[in-house]
């Protein structure tokens, strides 16, 4: 047997990733993943106006989808559903909800919706498992920044297949993106809606323009990465009953963070 | 057919169901529910200290598990587990996580582990799905009460099977827990770990018996309940591509809290 592993790993850009959204899926089965979720939002990394205190640095629950290109979930460039707005702004997850299972009703674009516990510091893990299908090959998500305006970082469509194999192991660095819903500049900015609505943009360390911005760095070429995210296909051995128990790996986010 | 439908709102004693633990479970096959949250927790129905800032009343992410009696996740009068503790204190996941997967790999006693997403507010809505199986019929999760110093509401060990059938659809009142490792008394207060470690307690609108104690009533019997969660049983027609979408209701929780 060949064994195919993929390594992704795209700097500030993973909603452009190669999607693929029309490349056939042949694979003959479902194929479960575990998804881990690791925070690298340190005050080491993020000094600037890093959130110490009410609410300290953390980040949301997550919130995925697998699906087919009939669904996006949220857009770089476009503009935030109603449920992606509630989400960013409020990390409330009822409408994302709803809006998921609306086109899982009325498309069949949805194959399944999964979520991981909130992480309670801004560096950490989380994790939970998640299931494709050839007809639904993606994956997306979507996870808070808090406390922030409207930001949040994800993945946007992530082709998981490739061809007639499901890819067995995917990792990507993930970066700050804005919702375009709040007008805040700093992480504790007060609420401030953006009317009209903007697209979804990412924030770079030069974007927004503007030194009051929480990732303006002007020294730096790129943020480093503020989040990554890891998919690792689940052996056959693997499945069954105790599946969503396997590889969960040792807590390894035990950075201290200096008060400065 | 006979349909099974069997409600059980206890009020008080969510942690004293009717388990049968070792009552057979000879249902055939695995069974899948969709188990939703709501939290009830309004300025309204609880006006005493009622957090209104940094952060407002709200709940953490549900994390949850299904199991057979061999495994535990937190029960009354016993001392909670550096997990639960980690999870009611901070809302942190992954110490807990471990300790379930653990159980998984070593006694088998764990069937799945499932979360939802955090709810912002204190009244509002949550769901998830979650599997059961003959060998591991009980449920249990967490919801951590946000703000507080360690309190959670859950359900310990309920039971769905009953004989030869699963249950149709379960609903159960839930009330405060105090985990036992933190001594504060109200929503807001600071850390201070309880030393030597307490047990997992019950708050009642009596005890602690002291006016300082956020959820301290005198005048009242007994609390209304702070939350509520139901699980209703997936339909075989309901399982399959678009099974996690079925049934989420429209959200019912618009109470206008109105700050006095």
């Amino acid at each position: 047997k060949v064994i195919w592993t993929v390594l992704v790993t795209i700097l500030g850009h993973a909603s452009s990733l190669p999607v693929g959204e029309d490349a056939l899926c042949t694979a003959e089965e479902l194929a479960k993943y575990r998804i881990i979720f690791t925070g690298k939002w340190s005050q080491t990394a993020f000094p600037k106006q890093y959130p110490l205190y009410r609410p300290p640095a953390q980040w949301s629950s997550l919130l995925g989808v697998t699906h087919s290109s009939d669904y996006s979930m949220w857009k770089k460039n476009e503009y935030a559903s109603n449920g992606v707005r509630d989400f960013a702004e409020k990390g409330e997850a009822w409408a994302l909800m709803k809006e998921i299972e609306e086109a899982g009703e009325k498309i069949q674009s949805v194959h399944g919706i999964f979520s991981a516990p909130a992480i309670s510091s801004g560096t950490g893990q989380t994790s939970t498992e998640l299931e494709v299908h050839p007809r639904h090959p993606l994956v997306s998500f979507v996870v808070r920044i808090v406390p922030s305006p409207d930001w949040f970082v994800g993945i946007d469509s992530l082709n998981l297949c490739e061809g007639d194999h499901w890819m067995d192991e995917v990792s990507v660095d993930l970066f700050p993106y804005d919702a375009g819903t709040d007008s805040g500049f700093t992480f504790s900015s007060p609420n401030f809606a953006t009317i009209p609505q903007d697209t979804v943009t990412e924030i770079t360390c030069s974007s927004p323009s503007h030194p009051a911005n929480s990732f303006y760095y002007p020294k730096l070429k790129i943020l480093p990465p503020i989040a990554q995210v890891t998919m690792v296909k689940l052996k056959k051995s693997q499945l069954g009953l105790s599946a969503p128990f396997i590889n969960l790996p040792a807590k390894s986010n035990e950075i201290i963070d200096t008060v400065s």
